[in-house]
């Protein structure tokens, strides 16, 4: 087995090959923020449609929505993240630095909490366990605060507190608000789901690891919103959903992925089931998508905060409030999954090859036009110029020795490589070269069919 | 030529089928936000989709980007949207309301003022003129004051100005900053553009007209760079290409669209030239898709800020900061244009038929599966299950008469109905409904191919 990817090693191709770039870089950049940069953006925008064709559009009873990152304040009133979506904060008074107070105990002793644990009993076991500043390694706590992690704003000219608004911290409360409304227009009967893609925001800590936490981030979300009595129905049916989506539609590595069950007092308040998909990231095994049994909590707080009806009515006059099944991966960490499982460095003539694996759907370019020298660009950039109009992703390069340009596009994950050579306007072929194998045959250009280049090779 | 829709008549129908909903309606709302329902988010993507494939996709030298809505905030201070992205408040001292200074202005007299208008003259037009306050009628003023649109927040956990950042009030500029990433890394030749699709936010005084103008909205922009000599070149060439896309792949009534040209003195400081595409929306004809020659402003202002190079050196060792052609239009404008054109009413019976006449490819599914009565429901939903598989988007109805059915259809827009009967189990056929026509065929379901069902009409 191949050795494992530094995060050093595929951050520095993915910048150099226009992935991701840093946020705001000729300024210095921002804290862990990152743009993706043309391949990236490319690569995004693919994985979003085939989330939405595999998880919506062929799916029945799923509908997708789009609500706004900004919503009236109420919203997380109800859904308690004004109160509880926050983190212990704690400062060194001698060096002045910040630091997560749950994380200092789980560096620094083997005590177990959760989110749950009250402020008081973690700063008992920070004195007791005599924790010393990581960066001045004095003792001089301040008190334990809550920091929320939601990012704060203002909506409106005049200033007071009503108008005070916040950048939303999850996609989910936008459907559940949204739920009559949903349910009334599509006239849907549960089990049904929702699915929505969007922008959320948390003001974290720490954000690490390039693309896996950052403060900006887009979220794929579906609420499924089933009976009671379907709820491990449908968890076990988005168990095998989800697997059957990383394995053989996006055809991630089986042993790059394991799944992680939590028992009751490590899962958020509000869930009565998760667990995670982890994938294997060069910083270790994290989550990458979750799945959540959230019952019926969520409906019923907003219930009870906006006095409006949540219940629904089936065809057997039995009301009540739906219970919610939502698996929710974050957009960029997925990305980053699938861009981790395509790199691979090979040794060809005895220099290093390095190819982005990445499946034909998720390539930025299907095919790249490569004319073997200037003289043969009028010709090349006819052919470029027909295939675009196909609608085919397609890029083209005249620079530098044709080696090196196959190198090039092996690096960003071009499958085919079209060469026209000196021949080709006479006898109008060219030549198609697999990124994989390398294999390269000559092919009328009549001959070939875009969407399915790959026979060209079997 | 039939009477013009009113705004009343499209938004209500918008609600109800669930093309639009009030953003936090059980909440009672936030003040003129909005969320797109399962029919708008499906056209939202599709419109975002058509727009990649014709503007990037089968366009040579053309990028797609995809940067934070957070950046550094150094950036706005290039931009110059920190000292003059403002309006111009006045508040009223007997009634408290406050009011823009220039729409006052512009409501109440006859003065030509303009963007770049200082303040004390606004003040002096106010006092000459004895403007009365349009609330209470009482004439005490405060002095003007500009108000800053940008939405403040804050990053990171220690208070301090060092943390204030912003929501981008536009996409552009996180291309300008990545300008010589993206070159570096495509390693395209001038001219070359870049798009970009994205949320931006701008705290407006006075949003209007539903979804025209709201304080969050996606905008789906391209800066075109180009050698100064060839700027009128790719003004004129945008021009034609957004008109192809508007009258050619979206299908928008000509008599719908007009082009509004400006003076020197009506455009933004940083623009040599700027034209807007208007739309006759139900409030009036107001912008649509703006075109705007920004010339090398934005990238002087990023050099000199940044003090990084922004300077292009081209094959003949010519170096220069390039100029820009920027084309811009707000998706949710687009998108409600869109639905203005499609709707239609008509006499069908003595009975008002509703007809959502959107183009097939906008269309939010391509065709409803109906059962004729319950009893079908078991092969019907076979055939609902098999055109899902095919990936097209398709709905299920069962409930009501097959009338009401085919008129719920029409309404949002499905150009198909199938609808299944009691010999469709025998011959294998069904019947084939036209949204616009009403006309019907009987076909064999073996010879129905979903990807042209028009040619079944003709």
């Amino acid at each position: 087995m191949k050795e494992k990817i530094s995060q050093e090693i595929i951050v520095n191709h993915l910048k150099n090959y226009g992935f991701v770039f840093q946020n705001s870089e000729i300024y210095g950049g921002l804290a862990n923020a990152w743009d993706f940069g043309p391949l990236g953006a490319i690569i995004k925008n693919l994985l979003k449609n085939i989330w939405i064709n595999y998880f919506v559009t062929s799916t029945k009873n799923m509908f997708l929505i789009d609500t706004n990152i900004i919503l009236n304040s109420s919203v997380w009133d109800a859904s308690g993240h004004i109160n509880n979506f926050s983190d212990p904060l704690i400062d060194c008074k001698k060096c002045k630095n910040r630091f997560r107070a749950d994380k200092l105990i789980g560096e620094f002793t083997n005590e177990k909490i959760t989110e749950q644990t009250d402020i008081s009993i973690l700063e008992k076991i920070i004195n007791n366990n005599k924790i010393k500043c990581p960066n001045c390694k004095n003792i001089d706590w301040t008190n334990i605060r809550k920091f929320n992690l939601m990012f704060e704003t203002s909506i409106g000219v005049v200033d007071n507190n009503k108008n005070i608004v916040y950048l939303r911290p999850e996609t989910a409360q936008g459907i559940f608000i949204n739920f009559k409304n949903i349910q009334r227009t599509t006239r849907a009967k549960i089990p049904f789901g929702v699915a929505q893609i969007g922008k959320s925001f948390r003001n974290e800590i720490t954000p690490s690891n390039f693309i896996f936490r950052t403060r900006e981030f887009e979220q794929m979300e579906i609420e499924h919103f089933v009976e009671e009595s379907q709820e491990n129905m449908f968890f076990d049916y988005y168990i095998n959903k989800i697997q059957k989506f990383l394995f053989d539609v996006l055809k991630l590595k089986k042993e790059n992925i394991s799944i992680e069950n939590y028992s009751k007092d490590e899962i958020a308040h509000y869930s009565k089931k998760t667990i995670d998909f982890f994938y294997d990231f060069p910083h270790g095994k994290s989550e990458l998508w979750g799945l959540a049994n959230r019952g019926s909590y969520d409906l019923m707080q907003h219930e009870s905060f906006s006095k409006k009806d949540m219940h629904y009515l089936d065809s057997n006059n039995n009301k009540f409030i739906p219970s919610v099944i939502e698996p929710s991966v974050g957009l960029e960490r997925l990305l980053y999954a699938i861009l981790i499982d395509a790199y691979d460095e090979e040794q060809v003539n005895n220099e290093t090859r390095v190819v982005m694996r990445l499946d034909e759907k998720l390539a930025p370019y299907k095919i790249a036009v490569l004319p073997l020298t200037n003289k043969l660009e009028d010709f090349a950039s006819k052919i470029y110029q027909s295939i675009l109009n196909k609608g085919v992703s397609c890029t083209y390069d005249t620079s530098g020795s044709i080696g090196k340009r196959y190198r090039r596009q092996d690096a960003i994950g071009t499958p085919y490589c079209l060469t026209v050579d000196f021949d080709s306007q006479k006898d109008m072929s060219v030549t198609i070269r697999n990124r994989d194998s390398m294999e390269q045959v000559r092919v009328n250009i009549k001959d070939i069919n875009l969407l399915n280049l790959s026979k060209l090779f079997k």
